[in-house]
């Protein structure tokens, strides 16, 4: 057995079983591996932010790595800003990046690079593998490292003589390390702080308290103390719609955020941070919460947050089964004109149960949230590092890791053109993806950003570089030319029925909105 | 004046007066600053792959820098395969790479990442700005740095604050160093060389050797002597064609590099390194050359080649104008089949004097360069890293660089569908490129490494992993959804009629070649 055949066995026996690839000559002992490994299913990418969003996507949805295959520092490197949001979404991912055989990389080829400086910089653990004997147990340790609570990124460098060389089998999975208790008396204060404060506190959640047993039992202590539930203004993974705790984001805009946090004078943290402004501006502050706002610490997003809500439920006298259902009314299906808003009332009304969102949308997605809100039951997942072109891959991830689900891309034409490619591998792999591309023919958040500033006028070679019209993007052929069939509806009966015929039938779809 | 005003400005007046861009919120006093500066020319890329690559192909064939404006780490990530390429080519590039104000970054937000880890790994010269006052200087450094012989990438980090905050204006440019001299008793050394050996004796060229004054200088000497002039396997630019002295690429896969190496015992450097193989293998050295090939060094890259060349030919008694006429037949149109060779010799019959070729074409491209041999006077560019997916954007920048002459740039499927989005930039900008695409629906060269190995048997999952058939990519549809005319050719006859039609009309467009 060699190196290659000893990490995917180590990798199947620790439960890694997906691979997204787009793999080269140095990763040829890998490739060739895999048809001695049938448990392990491998997923091509025509490019590697495809394949690094997708293993995003996976993580998210199953809680455990996919693995990647990446062809050295360029390979890595096209997969760098997908793995920059992997890194927020702090999801479990596995990078196996092939490199040079260990003698070949003093003689500087054409294709040797830093990898290891690229790794660093979105992985939460980096190995170079020196030894096809130690390989194994290389893999054992790197998904042991993805687990790591919350989640990490983990880089194993794979020279091609490690994958190539004789190794001595398989290694033992390693146990994944456990949450940290949360203190007694942390949860304590924050049962005292909910005791005696009945109005103006909130919760400011993050993931995993935005699914599962934490957001059921947040939704009954905010049924009983009547503290609200804010979400970050991005989340990883959220489980929402009608009869689900209502989870309200915090705002994008810091002005807007510091006006929605203004309502409140205690913040109780689960996971989330205390919320900085996205980027900095010269006339506005980048903590954007106001003064008086007090914030506590309930538990960090790498420790056991169920224990700790458990925990406090006990002691605000909240029984197991005192969860108090949620009013909601059925959306309807829409009629008038196709906006922003009734863009989400259809998307409320076509969501097929249990469907998976991917959003991507940016200024054209804003009103989709509170439009689906009461929308049948489905999990949403944001764009965690600001890196835009994650929204087609994720759902590639998303329809890998549940083929029984149906998933919506919400993509903006500029965001989606970072990498269109994944609608081919849609198509190879038939994926029940719905892709809907908000056609604005903008950069719309840097003409939004460039007015807030109030001072800055952009000239017209400025406003050039914000602009998508000349010419203009065809996504219904370009879908077709990677194989997804699609239409662009100018009407808002037109989508209506775009997304009624999408989720009736299998394989991917693409719905271009011109907005 | 801001910073960003005060960097213009100083490009400028170095000469860099094109700026490659992708921009995002952290840029935007850059952007707003580009309607102060009439001479800086900005040119949108719908990903920064593109953005990168188009830097790469203007510094190939203007010999000075474009910049490139990059959204942070994430932008920095998507333009890294090709700025590993442009390392590679040793070409001058600049990358503005915006960052969060000082201030800003030690709050963590979404966007932050380690910039400068990703910057080193494919920068000659990397300095993050601190301070408004300081951008201009920094610039000025960055110009002088990336001219540094024989070019190089240099990275400046430019925080928002240093763009936006008061600034002291544009500074001075700096004088770029001089590429050092190569001492005489080297070139003594090689004239004697040369003298004694008038047969079994090779050159071995890489830019800038392959062009301008230093080719003309190797061709006399080779008429003169009978030496051979070999390139590398990739040459960063090379100017071949009617007329011009006959340049032969070194093989790709070492086996046949080492059979062209035995036919010499002198080989002499000029600017290219001992060859090794591009990858490793389990069965073959990673050292190509035969045992008993004497290297010898008359100039490495960085030093001054034209000067070396310009004192060895005095040492030869080579005249000034000793030009030898050399021969050749002018290309024929081709008849018959539509074959790899007929390709070939349709694009020598059909291409415009003065010609760029890009040439990413792979394993379907082989037969070209001796096809095109006695085509008309033309550029030759190569992918110089092997991250493939750089034809289409260095296309993009030879073309902005030399609007006067007409690019034809060839590409693999595979490659192609890394950076397709540059077609856009193509359309946007009315470049004059021809985008030929092989499509052989595969990763070819993958498939051939597997049998070259000769034990290792791909399965049906190892070999699935190199299809492209399903779906089929329409690449005519693809380029029609971004501004880009296209036909697909059945027959050599259509291939004629295409070409000649594309290199007559103005514009871009696209031809898919099935093979």
């Amino acid at each position: 057995m060699n190196g290659a055949e000893s990490l995917l066995r180590t990798f199947v026996a620790a439960g890694v079983d997906t691979c997204f690839a787009n793999p080269g000559t140095s990763e040829m002992h890998f490739v060739a591996a895999l048809d001695r490994q049938s448990e392990m299913r491998c997923v091509l990418g025509l490019f590697e932010g495809v394949v690094t969003g997708a293993a995003d996507g996976y993580g998210r949805m199953t809680g455990t790595p996919a693995c990647t295959l990446l062809h050295l520092g360029p390979g890595l490197g096209n997969g760098i800003a997908n793995l920059h949001n992997a890194r927020r979404a702090q999801v479990p991912l596995i990078n196996v990046v092939g490199d040079h055989a260990t003698y070949h990389r003093a003689l500087d080829a054409p294709l040797h690079s830093d990898i290891d400086s690229l790794a660093k910089a979105v992985s939460g653990w980096v190995h170079h593998a020196t030894s096809a004997m130690d390989v194994a147990e290389d893999a054992a340790k790197a998904v042991q490292a993805s687990l790591q609570p919350p989640g990490q990124v983990a880089t194993l460098v794979l020279p091609a003589d490690c994958a190539w060389n004789e190794a001595r089998g398989p290694a033992e999975p390693l146990t994944a390390r456990t949450a940290p208790e949360v203190p007694e008396a942390r949860i304590q204060a924050i049962a005292d702080i909910l005791k005696q404060n009945q109005s103006r506190t909130a919760f400011l959640l993050s993931h995993p308290a935005t699914l599962g047993r934490p957001l059921e039992r947040l939704g009954q202590i905010a049924a009983h103390t009547g503290a609200e539930l804010i979400t970050d203004t991005f989340v990883t993974r959220m489980e929402r719609g009608a009869g689900r705790p209502r989870l309200t984001a915090l705002q994008y805009f810091g002005e807007m955020a510091f006006e929605q946090l203004r309502n409140f004078k205690h913040v109780i943290r689960v996971g989330a941070r205390e919320p900085v402004s996205f980027f900095a501006y010269t006339d506005k502050p980048s903590r954007i919460a106001p003064e008086g706002t007090q914030f506590h610490l309930l538990a960090e997003r790498h420790e056991n947050i169920d224990g700790a809500l458990l925990e406090l439920c006990e002691r605000l006298d909240i029984g197991k089964n005192s969860r108090t259902p949620i009013e909601h009314a059925k959306p309807v299906r829409p009629t008038g004109s196709l906006d922003p808003e009734s863009v989400g009332q259809a998307i409320a009304f076509a969501l097929p149960d249990q469907a998976i969102i991917v959003n991507e949308g940016a200024t054209a997605a804003t009103g989709i949230p509170s439009a689906t809100a009461n929308a049948a039951e489905h999990d949403w997942l944001d764009l965690m590092g600001g890196a835009i072109g994650q929204g087609i891959p994720v759902s590639v991830g998303a329809a890998i890791a549940c083929p029984d689900r149906k998933v919506l891309s919400l993509n903006g034409d500029g965001s989606a053109m970072y990498t269109i490619q994944g609608l081919w591998t849609q198509a190879r792999e038939q994926l029940d993806v719905t892709s809907i591309i908000f056609s604005n023919r903008k950069y719309a958040i840097l003409q939004i950003e460039f007015m807030r500033t109030g001072t800055l006028s952009p000239g017209p070679k400025a406003m050039g570089m914000l602009d998508l019209t000349s010419p203009e993007l065809n996504f219904v052929a370009m879908a077709a030319s990677m194989g997804v069939p699609g239409t662009r509806v100018e009407t808002l009966e037109d989508l209506n029925q775009a997304l009624s015929a999408s989720f009736s039938e299998p394989g991917p779809s693409l719905i271009e909105i011109p907005l």
